[in-house]
């Protein structure tokens, strides 16, 4: 198959967990390979002087009304952790760290953080919390916290996250079909008509 | 009929106007009443701390594309005036000016000023090209001139922004219809659904 969507993303964007409940079958309709692209969405917004819709309160609130519509639209589940916005930089580096070192359990990580955040609505970044989690879903959290701390897998995620940014990326998710872009989850129809 | 849409939009806003190009049949076809409101997006920016996406180049470029696959989408013409983002403060006098005086030409000056700004790209912050525009449209400069400096129709664009702030809105356009709010004129699928 030569089309592909790349699926750049930050695991604390609950766009991001929308975008990421709908891309599979997307792309398996599409004849399309998706690609995952973990970047780090608040080195993104300091690359780009853009912001967290949390950071306006009227738009914070009817954000939350609107991503539910959206997620009663896919019938998938969403729930907000208490501690929204969090720091994802850890957690994005487990991502690109499971793809570097054990691509064949990347896909069971994205899916233990995901459900975990926006499903179970988990502190993730209370490390107790974090280590339950990993340890729920089949990870050694001391293996998880090497993987994090090692300097090829944070190049890795900044050589991601710049990428994004030279690329014109300022807000997650951001599909690629080729040179075109494609900015939220709620683009994904343009995402199907770009790979149709 | 007791359906409504109500239409919170600025004229200097790409995304009230195509918005404007699809609600009218929109409405028509659900048997809903489409209520204008004009209100200062300048002002709900100030009020509630949001910006624009002109704002962030990186979004404002994008935007411009993402507006366009829409204005394809739906087949209507879109084109950026120079001067963008303009200054709408004596436009949307104008707007509420016709709704308080000459309701019955209210949508003929709506049509010539959002035709001008997005399909012909004029700059209307230019007062000679803004007469011209309006000459041509039927309407008399000074007269509108004189409309426009009218106290009272200052008066009411205020109280549409702040009621419109006080309801949650933070940008243009937004849909109501009863207390359901609606940002975007990519969210018309779902203002359609509430109105079925």
């Amino acid at each position: 198959m030569s089309k592909t969507v790349e699926f750049l993303f930050d695991v604390g964007s609950p766009a991001s967990y929308l975008a990421y409940t709908q891309l599979p079958k997307l792309c398996a309709e599409a004849g399309a390979e998706l690609i995952y692209v973990p970047m780090l969405l608040g080195g993104v917004f300091q690359a780009t002087g853009n912001a967290s819709p949390a950071a306006v309160p009227a738009k914070a609130r009817h954000s939350h009304i609107d991503l539910q519509r959206f997620a009663d639209r896919y019938g998938v589940p969403l729930a907000f952790p208490a501690g929204f916005p969090i720091n994802t930089l850890t957690l994005m580096r487990g991502a690109v760290g499971m793809q570097l070192r054990e691509p064949e359990r990347f896909e069971a990580y994205l899916q233990a953080i995901f459900r975990a955040l926006w499903v179970d609505a988990r502190e993730l970044g209370d490390p107790v919390v974090l280590g339950k989690t990993l340890v729920e879903a089949g990870f050694n959290p001391q293996a998880m916290l090497a993987l994090v701390g090692d300097q090829e897998v944070k190049d890795a995620l900044k050589a991601n996250t710049e990428a994004a940014v030279r690329r014109g990326v300022y807000g997650a998710p951001t599909m690629f079909v080729g040179d075109a872009m494609f900015f939220g989850q709620d683009r994904l129809d343009f995402v199907r008509e770009a790979l149709a």
